[in-house]
């Protein structure tokens, strides 16, 4: 990944090239250049330059550093990753939606699959109800405006407001479909929207999905804290490890003087965080621009930069037991040759 | 009903005596005397005062106007009105939880049964933890400071941040048995509060209790209003009435310049309402005092002019069809003798 070096006087010019602008790592490469070149010579000035990778260099080092095998045999996806919360409402699927978009953005191949089977909201913030379509190969997910994958059980019905009554067993086995059945093709991130609660749904994704870890999504409420707990231990039960806590609707400011307004009552993430003990990813406010943007299907042109920062961390967690040592093994050694 | 008439040249002051301050047919009544002292001398000027009725005199008025049977021989409850929404987080419990504060402080016997197993809220808002303690007719339900009955898995639990890890069909049997071995007592009004979805909880509470009508609660976005019209196609299809949608939500009051910020985008609530046929019984805002009252269980605590309109529509609704017939005969009766 390092394409140069240039050592003029007491400054050391890196050239890095990456798969992706902002490549889940780099912050950890820049510290990783940095240490290295200060245990040759304290005195050194760092500079460090990013070139993107060509498509085809792209492939070979993805297909490198993923390793041979995808997570599973069968299917070529690399990371699942399940949002979650227990509570209802305190912005699951706004915060999947999101971390689907952020990753795609990145130039990562990214699907959805709306686990929430009796109130799926996935498709129409994306802004598609047109139904999939098969080939050869199965069942196909519906694409978005800039590419990533769906599916979801309000792509399947004639009208969306029609209801699923479903008992428990029914639910799972569509869950379990959409991750068997569906021709996801290859992706680097499959993002679940779990429904809240710690009954069917969670359990047949936690148990069938080779899960990678968990987004607990909270609200300030010390009443979603309460059932985020309950989450969070079903996770620590089943054993599927938490990448992090993101606490959603944190404030509103106001737009007419800029008061920053606790809705919910003062933050209560921190404590939240340390009891389920994961780690606090981010605050993102309540924001009317977003609920509108999904009410129009349009979360695609959201930007954010609280929520791209969330994004990078949930990346380098759910990368870190995999692929953190391959690319620092690798920039090690080819930073030393 | 009616205590004393009098008339004094063109002014017929008429004194009612009800069973409670606030009985929720109190404005029908008295539009329904002005009418019929209209029809007498369209000149006549009406003043109409109100008396509350003495503790025995109320007992057997009740009775009468209940009619002989409760709605369930087995069961002294006489009106269950289920909160549900479909969408989670739009504050389905704060809405069940402030229908049985007002209710009760109308004079009303109320009780909730919490039908979220997995993410019961009920017990933390009215600040009671403590668990049910049984009797030679079964267990009884926990009172809250003011007197309301509860019931929920939480109060079961020894941590309150244990998950319920339970698939559909032990769901099912924990809110028939809270219904079925909870020894309730007289009940004017049980409220039952429904997690999100139209899965198991929402099937077994429609088929299994005699539930009178769902009070649906939504938040101005559409998006909630998308997953609203499932709920409510549920009850159509299952033969339950809507009683009316409550918006919740709608918008937040800035408590430094006063602004009223929709933070959820401008309210769809009307449309909604018209959608499934139903009507708006109002607005409430998103209040932080609320959700610091709900958090320090203190909801009992609540004052909010707003919802107590609503507590009045629900209870109007929720008791026509069997008794709005019953007053105003009696009314008329006793008036015109």
């Amino acid at each position: 990944m390092i394409q140069e070096v240039v050592l003029i006087d007491d400054h050391v010019n890196v050239t890095l090239v990456l798969p992706f602008p902002n490549a889940p790592l780099k912050k950890k490469l820049f510290a990783l250049i940095r240490e290295e070149v200060a245990k040759v010579d304290g005195q050194l000035v760092v500079q460090i330059n990013v070139n993107q990778m060509e498509p085809k260099q792209r492939t070979s080092f993805m297909t490198r550093i993923r390793g041979k095998e995808p997570a599973i045999a069968m299917k070529n996806i690399y990371q699942v990753i399940a949002v979650m919360s227990g509570k209802g409402g305190v912005g699951k699927s706004t915060v999947a939606g999101l971390l689907a978009v952020m990753l795609q953005r990145e130039g990562q191949e990214v699907g959805v699959l709306d686990a929430d089977i009796t109130g799926p909201s996935i498709p129409k913030m994306f802004g598609v109800s047109q139904p999939p379509i098969s080939d050869t190969k199965g069942i196909l997910p519906v694409k978005s405006r800039t590419g990533i994958k769906l599916m979801s059980i309000n792509l399947l019905l004639a009208d969306e407001a029609v209801p699923v009554i479903w008992r428990g067993p029914l639910i799972s086995r569509a869950i379990e479909q959409f991750w068997r059945d569906i021709s996801w093709g290859v992706l680097d991130y499959l993002i679940v929207d779990l429904p809240p609660g710690t009954s069917d749904a969670a359990l047949t994704v936690a148990q069938m999905l080779p899960v990678r870890g968990f987004v607990v999504v909270t609200s300030p409420q010390e009443l979603a804290g309460m059932v985020v707990c309950k989450a969070a231990n079903m996770a620590t039960q089943l054993g599927i490890p938490l990448i992090g806590l993101v606490e959603n609707m944190s404030h509103v400011r106001c737009p007419n003087c800029g008061a920053e307004i606790k809705v919910f009552g003062p933050s209560q993430a921190e404590a939240t965080a340390r009891q389920i003990g994961t780690r606090l990813l981010g605050h993102i406010p309540l924001d009317s621009e977003l609920a509108i943007l999904c009410d129009n299907g349009l979360i695609e042109n959201y930007n954010n930069d609280e929520f791209t920062s969330i994004t990078e961390k949930v990346a380098e967690m759910a990368n870190t037991s995999q692929s953190l040592e391959t690319l620092s093994t690798s920039g090690e050694s080819e930073y030393t040759k």
